[in-house]
């Protein structure tokens, strides 16, 4: 499955060949309700190895235009996991003390420590997006940004931090129909931003910066591509990707201390 | 419930009077099943309404001897939330660079924003227990962070922070069988700590510091002392204590805006 939406660094990656509507071999969520309880239950005994391991961390990398449902997701797939081993990380435009830095430095700053997970909720890349289409970062620095983004997470990867990275994939008609859900809907008012109205504007050229930091940001941990119109096959997929990533660390029980049974007998003693 | 293990400001807290083994009005935890569920149920929903509003924050300290499962606790109650909304803390041996600043230094940066909720396990409470066992906080010293504290918290609660702080408590028998279950289990061995067992030596110690700071500094926010011998008892009242010091707030849904339904209007006319 995760293999499915891996995008290969070598091609380059059209978005409009992606379906977001795609729902893989399934047709409905009962379909895979039995398998995302166990799917669930299994990403909280790997993170309890990860976390008594202390060898391995994880950081999921969420990306997505407006209303693509990256809250959502977060929510549904790591709520569950135990709060001391996981935190999650929500990118805004940056301060001014965030501004005079480079751009790595505050995601850097909140990447997961050995034995830990760290959700990003938007990241560094939109360093090569928001601040593309607003003319902020021209193409000469973005192909810079897209060199220093793959060593960073070389450097990440060296160290033991696995980046996973997703891309939830909508339709723009899905866009509009959250957009005015959030309009009708007077309790989700305080979720609408008028600013995205803007952004939806620049949705080609959105498009066109997403496939090119697939094909130019995908060396050191592969994106993969979720399709995110159906909000069950959307949070299955990721679920699954969110396991496999764990699996795939070959997370071991920490091993025993056989030194501690000689200390046994003194407590046993010293307690009398 | 949350009356019943609040420590009052006015009387001095004899330790020895609570016991351990206390679970209220219930035999075993058959009888609060269908409680939890509804309450954990209700913590989801209430925190939802924290993030959407805003306007308040709760921050839960715990503290307890060692092997009084706080991480246990912490898990049990606060996995299945958005994890957006929450962050736990552990406070361990402060770093050189936290040495160099007051006491309350590390503790402030890890505050929970409007809208968050922050879980301490350990907390600014050590530096008026472990440092004053270990000789390195005098009485006059400890009086004076005693008034600190009380600030501190206070401060927070004019800037909307709920402060809701628990001690779970059990016995030295408790502690004792945990121990030694750490080590004669091979998979528990990596949460052995041989400094427990020293700790273990300063056990009166201990109580006598935590009912002097019971009684010094529950002005700004009362503590809860949880009867933890069992665990199920610990996990309810601790979820039941929770849930109350979020509805406490009165948290309401955010408002709507009725000046959205002009928007509407013009984004269904420019998309057709």
């Amino acid at each position: 499955m995760s293999k499915e939406f891996r995008i290969s660094v070598k091609k380059k990656v059209n978005l409009s060949n992606f379906d977001p509507k795609d729902t893989g071999r399934f047709q409905n969520k009962d379909e895979v309700a039995k398998e995302i309880k166990e799917l669930e239950q299994e990403l909280q005994e790997l993170q309890e190895k990860l976390i008594a391991g202390k060898e391995h961390a994880v950081l999921f990398v969420f990306q997505g235009m407006d209303c693509s449902g990256k809250d959502g997701v977060i929510k549904k797939v790591f709520a569950g996991l135990n709060p001391q081993g996981i935190s999650a990380h929500s990118f805004k435009a940056p301060t001014e003390e965030e501004s005079r830095h480079d751009f790595l430095w505050r995601t850097h700053h909140a990447v997961p420590a050995l034995g830990q997970i760290a959700v990003f909720n938007r990241s560094y890349y939109e360093d090569v997006l928001i601040t593309r289409v607003h003319g902020k970062v021209d193409d000469a620095e973005a192909l810079r940004r897209f060199k220093h983004i793959n060593h960073f997470e070389a450097l990440l990867a060296d160290n033991g931090v696995k980046v996973v990275k997703l891309f939830l994939h909508i339709s723009k008609q899905f866009q509009l129909e959250k957009l005015i859900s959030r309009i009708e809907d007077p309790s989700k008012n305080w979720k609408f931003d008028p600013s995205d109205l803007l952004e939806r504007k620049s949705w080609k050229q959105y498009s066109n910066y997403y496939e090119e930091l697939f094909e130019k940001c995908s060396k050191a941990s592969p994106w993969h591509l979720i399709p995110s119109d159906n909000r069950w096959y959307r949070n299955y997929a990721v679920l699954k990707i969110a396991v496999e990533a764990l699996r795939s660390l070959d997370l071991k029980e920490p091993p025993a201390n056989p030194e501690l049974q000689q200390l046994l007998a003194e407590i046993k003693e010293a307690e009398k």
